[in-house]
C-alpha cells in the first residue's frame, strides 16, 4: 500500500480529477513528463512529493485534484470493459456473500477482469480469486487490467472453460458465474463451494434468471432473484431532483447457498 | 474463523434455515439443547460435528439447513435495528469507498451497530472502525450486536457526540455520517480524513441531501448524490415477474472525496 | 351529469372524505339517514342541497368533505376488484390509444368491470365498450359495479368467451385483452380492429409479454412493451422524501397498431 | 372525425410508420406529391382512397404503414416541445381528475400546447380548455400545434399571465398549473374550480413539490404527491429484458381536490 501519510511517489498511480465527467488515471514514471487535457497541461514532474488530495494547476489555470485510485476507479477505467455489471451490482454480491480478507472466490468468465479485480481487492491479502476465461482476447486484456490495479498477486487466471477444468472441491466461499448459460455450470459450482457457500449468477435476461432459479432447486437454498436500480440525484439548493438520464437495466442477480445434500 | 472444512463446533453460531421467511440465528452452547419452531423442534445437541450446508430433520420431519452466518445475517438479525440503511446501500458505500482489510473507518452514530459490524468485517483483521454514539440505549445494544457478530476486536466504541470528541487527523479512509444533520459534521469529517478519503452521508430526505451537497462544495470533490432501488423477482418457470411488494425508499446517499485545500 | 353548480340532490352519490385513508362512497336515498364511521356519525339527511366540496361535521366534530365521485373513485371502490391493473396503467392505455368520446372499445375479460367502467366514461356519450366475461360470478359483480358508476348505458356485456363469439369486424378503436393467454386472442382482435387501431394486452409476467410480442409480429406495428412504476412522495416542509412503501409490480403492458396486411 | 371505414382522403393527416424510430406525420394536400426518407420516397398521390392500416412501398421497396394519428402522435410530434411532461404523466392526470367529454379545463401555461392538445381531445366535443401563456413565442407555436392536431375549436387561448387575468369562478373541473412557481397560483385555481374539482401541479423539483403541498393545506384535500417511472421492455423470445436506456425523471405531480371552505 502507498505511504500512510498519502505522499505520492514516482511509480504511483493517480486519478487526475478535473470534474465529475473528466478524470484520468495516470502512472507517474520516468519519461512521462506531462499530461495533456482540454483544460491545459498537467506537469507530472511536480507531483511526486505531493499528497493525495492536493491540487495542481494546469497550464490554463484549471485546478486538478490528485485522487488516490480506488479499486472502483481501476475497474471503471479498465480497458475493453465487457461486463454489464455495475458497482451497484458487484457491491451487493460482495455484501450478501460476505467475502472479505481470506475468502476464496471462483469466477467464470473473467471478461475484462472488472469483477476479478474488485473481488481480489476484498479477499487480499490472504485470499484469492481463481478465474476462467476461454477467449484469448479477453484473457490478454484481463491480465493487463488486473496487473494495472495491483491485484495480480491475488488472482489465479486460466485460459479455459470452467466446464473442462478441474477445480478444488469444497474450497470456495463464492462462485461467480458470468456466462451466457450459467445454469449449466451450477453442478461444477456446487462441487467447488464449501457447504453454505454462495453462488451468484449474472443474468441480463429474465429467461436466464428463470433457468438458473429452476436449476438451483434442491441444491441451493435461500435463493434470491433481484434487480438493483441506481438513480443519480441533482442536489442543488432549491432545485433538487433526480437526474433525467438513468441506466434502465444492467442485469438481474440470482444467488443461493449450497446445501450439501437435500 | 471457523474450521476450514466447515465442521461446526460447540460455541459456533448457526443460521437455521427453514425457508426464505423463517430463519433463526442460534449459538450452540452447553445447556441449550433444542430449538423450538412452528415446524417442529431442532435437536441442537446433534449439530456439533456436522458441517455447514448439512441438513437436520425437525421432530415434525421438516428439513432445516445449517447455514454459516455471514456478516449480513448478523446485521439483519441484530437487536433493535434502528438504521434505515439496507444491504443495497452499505454494499455500495463499501464498494465506492474501496475499504478493505487494513482500512480505517470513522462512524457517527453507531445506532444499533449494523453498519459498524459490516465495515468491521471488511477492514479486519488489520483495520478498525471507530464509532460514536451519544445515546446510552443504542450504545448498549450496539455493544451486544457487535460482539455477537464476532467483530468486537475491530471496533472502538465511544459514548459521545463526534462533535465534542477529539479524533485523529488525516487518519481515516472513510467517514460515515448517519445523523439527522450530517452537514454540521463535515468539518470534523474533513479533518479526520486522509487526503482523497471518502465521506458518506445517509440522507433519508431530499432536504438533508441538499444541505449536505451544498456544504461539501469546496472541500470535497467527485460529489455523488444517489438513490438505490432494490426489487425482488419471482423467477418461476413460465411465470417470471417482479414481486408485488417492494421497499419504495430507504435513504439517499451523498458522498465526496476530500480535497486538502481548494 | 349532476347539477352544474354542484348542488347535491337525493339519489346522488357522494365520496365522504375524512382523510386519505378513510373515504366512503355513499348514495343518498330515502331511508338511509346516517352513515357511521369511527370518527362519528354523518347525518346524510343534511346533505341534499349542499354542494360538492362542502364540509359536514360528524357527531364527534370531525370534518368530512363531500367529494364528487370520479370514475376512478368508482373503480377503486368497486366490489371484488380482481384486476391487477392500476390507474397508472389504464391511464396510459387510454392516452396511447387515444380513445375519447365516440370511440369503440372491445374488452376481454370484464373481470369486476374496473377497466370497463373507466373506458366507458371516456367513450361516453357517443361510443361504447363491448365486453366479454365467461365466469358467472365476475359477470354478476361487473354488472353491479358498472351500474353503480353510472356507465350502464355505454357498456354491452356478454357472458361468453371472446374466442367463441362473433364480433363486428373492423369496428373497434381499441381491443383490450386481460386474460391469461392474450396471444391466443390476437387473431380475433386483429379482425375486430379498424385499420391502425390499438390492441393492448395486460401481462403480469414476462413470459406473457414475450409470447404476446412474438405473436404480434407481422400483424401489428409500433409494438411497445412497457412497465410503469408509481411512487408516492411525502412532501413535508424540510422533510420531503419518497414513501417507504411502494407497489413493486402490477403488470407489463404490450400494445401495437393493426396493419391491414403485411 | 375521419371516415368510419378508415378511408384516407386528401387533406387528411397520416403517420407514416417505417419502424419504431422512424415515423413522420404528414398532411396529404395538393402540390405535395412525395415524401423523401432514407428508406426511399413515398408517393403521397397514391394514398387517398387507401385505408388506415394499409401498407405502401417506398421507391427502395421498404414498407411504410399508414397509421391514423392519435392525439399522442400530434403531441409527440409537436413543434418546439417545451414540456417535460410525458404521456405517462398526463395520462395519469386525466385519469385521476376524471375529465372527459364535456369537462372544463383551465391551464397555465400553455407552453407548446402539448397538454392543451391532449386535454382538448378528451373534453371535446362538449367541453373546452382555457389556457394562458405569457410568452409570445410559445403562444405562437402553441397555436400552430393545437390547430395541426385539429383541436382549435376546443381551446380558448390567451396571451397573458393567469395571475392578472379574470377567470370564471367555480367553473372548472381541472386546473392544470405548469409554471415555475405553481403555489402562487393556487388561490386563483381554488376560485376557478368547482367544489371538489382537481388542481394538478407539474413539479420538476422536490422543492416545488414541497411548496405546493404546503400551500394546498386547508384548501384542498385528498392531496397526492407522486412520481411515475416508465420503463421499456425488450420482449424477444428467450431474451426478454428491460431496456438499457430509460428516462430517470420527468416531474413530480402534486394534486388535490377543492374544499369550498375548511
Amino acid at each position: 500500500m502507498s505511504d500512510p501519510r498519502g505522499t505520492i511517489s514516482s511509480g504511483d498511480r493517480v486519478l487526475l480529477y478535473l470534474d465529475s465527467r473528466r478524470t484520468w488515471l495516470v502512472q507517474l514514471k520516468e519519461g512521462v513528463e506531462s499530461f495533456h487535457t482540454h483544460a491545459g497541461i498537467v506537469d507530472l514532474k511536480k507531483i511526486p512529493g505531493m499528497r493525495y488530495g492536493d491540487v495542481v494547476d494546469t497550464t490554463l489555470n484549471e485546478k486538478v485534484i490528485l485522487l488516490r485510485p480506488t479499486v472502483l476507479d481501476y475497474v471503471m477505467k479498465s480497458e475493453r470493459r465487457t461486463q454489464i455489471v455495475y458497482p451497484k451490482d458487484f457491491a451487493y454480491i460482495s455484501a450478501r456473500s460476505g467475502i472479505r480478507s481470506g475468502s476464496h472466490v471462483l469466477e467464470c468468465g473473467t471478461g475484462s477482469g472488472a469483477l476479478t479485480t474488485y473481488f481480489a481487492s476484498l479477499v487480499s491479502p490472504d485470499g484469492y480469486v481463481r478465474t476462467f476465461e476461454a477467449r484469448e482476447d479477453f484473457f490478454e486484456i484481463a491480465g493487463k487490467n488486473i496487473e494495472k490495479a495491483g491485484m495480480k498477486d491475488f488472482v489465479r487466471r486460466e485460459r479455459a472453460n470452467l466446464q473442462e477444468a478441474t477445480v478444488e472441491q469444497e474450497n470456495y466461499d463464492l462462485v461467480m458465474l458470468d456466462t451466457g448459460d450459467p445454469w449449466t455450470l451450477l453442478p461444477t459450482a456446487h462441487q467447488a463451494l464449501k457447504g453454505s457457500g454462495f453462488v451468484f449468477c449474472i443474468c441480463p435476461t429474465m429467461n436466464q434468471l428463470e433457468n438458473v432459479a429452476f436449476a438451483m432447486e434442491g441444491k441451493f437454498v435461500d435463493v434470491e432473484c433481484i434487480e438493483i436500480m441506481f438513480r443519480r440525484m441533482e442536489a442543488r439548493v432549491g432545485k433538487t431532483r433526480p437526474s433525467t438520464r438513468m441506466i434502465g437495466h444492467t442485469c438481474y442477480l440470482a444467488s443461493g447457498r449450497k446445501v450439501n445434500s437435500l
